[in-house]
């Protein structure tokens, strides 16, 4: 069986994206009998999807998760649903700062992960990692990449299951600001246990987990 | 010009809802020249949205902006998007604890509310009120209303348009227990800006306001 | 009975400063048969004790409640200790930046404060407001004030009971910050309660409130 | 050189407490030329002080460093000050809670640490981890063990240094509660780096670090 994971490059004039050091870290010790390819994205508006395709036309994976650092999350956090709208707050890695504008136009308002995302959540935490659901990926390059993935799969790859993962900051980057963070081989064993979940259960586990608000 | 406004009625065991509370104000003295009519609904699936129906028929508003306590949160939050979710990490007022369930099997994964949302937080924050965008409504009875609304709007009142709205704690919902709060008759001032907005104003304001994650 | 209650200036750049605004509001509006005394002491280390020093003999107070911002915290705070340290992560608005520095050099290490901590707590929530314990003013201007009424009253007055209490951010101060805020008339009330409390209570309530770290 | 470290048994219902985890490691793969004891503490007054002073007497350290469960805070804190007061908010594991007690009758109202606390701040974050001051430690047990030390220091042991840390949840603690954690390895790390920078340094760093609250 075979995965595609994805990591971004840094951004925000940071350093090191720690979702890139994890998905690197899953793929030097993939799990036994998974192939995990980890592919890093540009943190650019359009340019992380086709980067995205092109992988996915290579590495012909049966799952993608795509990655991403959610700065201040104390957890592990397995997206639930990509909404359709790119609206920047910083520019991209490009200069780019899309506002309200869909990602597709006349392309569905959303579309929700095809990940079996509590067993995904079960498994972290089974791996002894902190992790939860969340149901907003923002409306950054995140969730324009979640989104974008969704729909290469809505009408290019039918076969393929996707989703999304935030994770926190690593320690060194936030060595004095008072945010929580994770360390990045605590995150990399989170992804593993998650890779390895979407990659065996087609169907999710049926488990209290949703978000009063 | 006429608006409906509805809040809920209390639930998990409160004997307050801060978003009934402050609609019931706003109608009691609405902006000049608006009409505003407040409906408290029940904080049950299915229910709720019926007797929301019901209120769009009876009041025939221009805008409707549904209100609910999102307990945790300092700001009044504009939401800008519904999923198609139900899954109650506590059973509703009726007893009943949907888990992963479309609201509407076969509707579409999202709306987005058909407010001018940026402009709406704008209003608040001029009124002198701490204010944001959120992008998530959670997945229990307050985005099964909001999905619903929009929903309504989308079948059966095309010239209608429809938000929501989540508001803090009152102050005594919280006297010990270490979460922010905000008085009743701030929020309803508030939601006496946002209401005012929403039926004014047909386009967004192009503002930055996105969320990174 | 008579007290007295200092607010702060504005400082790091504010233009209001809500302790201020709170102070003065209950001395417009004491609560019957108490005069309450308001008076604005500058942000600047050493002035600021000083200043407090000439209102205590000018007003001959039976309390003095001092009142200070914390922004970030949800509550009305009352502080149990002041410390002998001065450490300013910022200037204060004189340009001085004292850094571990004793306020009394060869003062006591800390000070209780000798108002009725918890009753106070206990009023300004009976009131309505949130409400709780802190065990640190921080080590800049309002601890220094603190530390620097309890040594006065040490050492000069005492007949004299007195303490501290931080309050939130006003509203307008955090239109857009995502941090948690309260209205400056209800920062009043809570005043109100807990001079109150402080006039006629000469011992504390035995009540659970300490904190575990 | 030899350094005493303690950590507490669990408590409150837990199984694990980090801090004893964390400096059990330490005492396990001590520094080069550094001698590092690791005493586990009772969760209990009174006898958490008693083992304490055993402890010293039995392995005559240079400096005590004793480290504590802070569940919630997202770094390792170098605690400042140990005030003299016991105000339990839960019983501790002998069933004791008490309320507003002095831990020394007659005692100093605090202690300030002994150790170059700005400097193993700063050798935390050298070494990777997060950390910053603290300027309570609560007043429950930590807080009692702290100013129990540093009353030894002051009463029998005038030779030793010492001073106090409080350490984030281990992950395990917290998988699914949305609080922050950080694995014991790496609060372990930081302690090693705190010690060490405790066993070599007499004299503070002068850098800014203070608390505006």
């Amino acid at each position: 069986m075979r995965a595609l994971l994805t990591g971004f490059e840094p951004f925000d004039g940071a350093t090191v994206n720690p979702s890139w050091e994890a998905v690197r870290l899953v793929a030097e010790a993939p799990p036994v009998q998974l192939t995990v390819h980890a592919v890093q994205l540009p943190c650019v508006f359009g340019e992380a999807t086709e980067r995205l395709r092109e992988a996915i036309l290579e590495h012909e994976p049966e799952v993608v998760v795509c990655v991403g650092q959610a700065g201040g999350r104390h957890a592990v956090t397995v997206e639930r649903v990509a909404i359709n709208l790119d609206d920047a707050r910083i520019p991209d890695n490009a200069g780019a700062q899309p506002i309200d504008q869909p990602i597709v136009p006349g392309g569905p308002a959303a579309y929700f992960a095809t990940l079996p995302v509590k067993a995904c959540v079960a498994a972290a935490r089974k791996a002894g990692i902190p992790a939860s659901l969340s149901h907003t990926a923002g409306t950054f390059v995140c969730n324009h990449v979640f989104y974008g993935l969704m729909h290469l799969i809505a009408t290019e790859f039918p076969e393929l299951r996707g989703g999304f993962v935030h994770v926190p900051y690593a320690p060194q980057q936030v060595l004095d600001h008072g945010e929580p963070s994770m360390p990045v081989q605590l995150v990399a064993e989170a992804l593993t246990a998650i890779v390895t979940a979407a990659l065996l259960l087609h169907d999710d586990l049926r488990l209290v987990g949703g978000a009063i608000h």
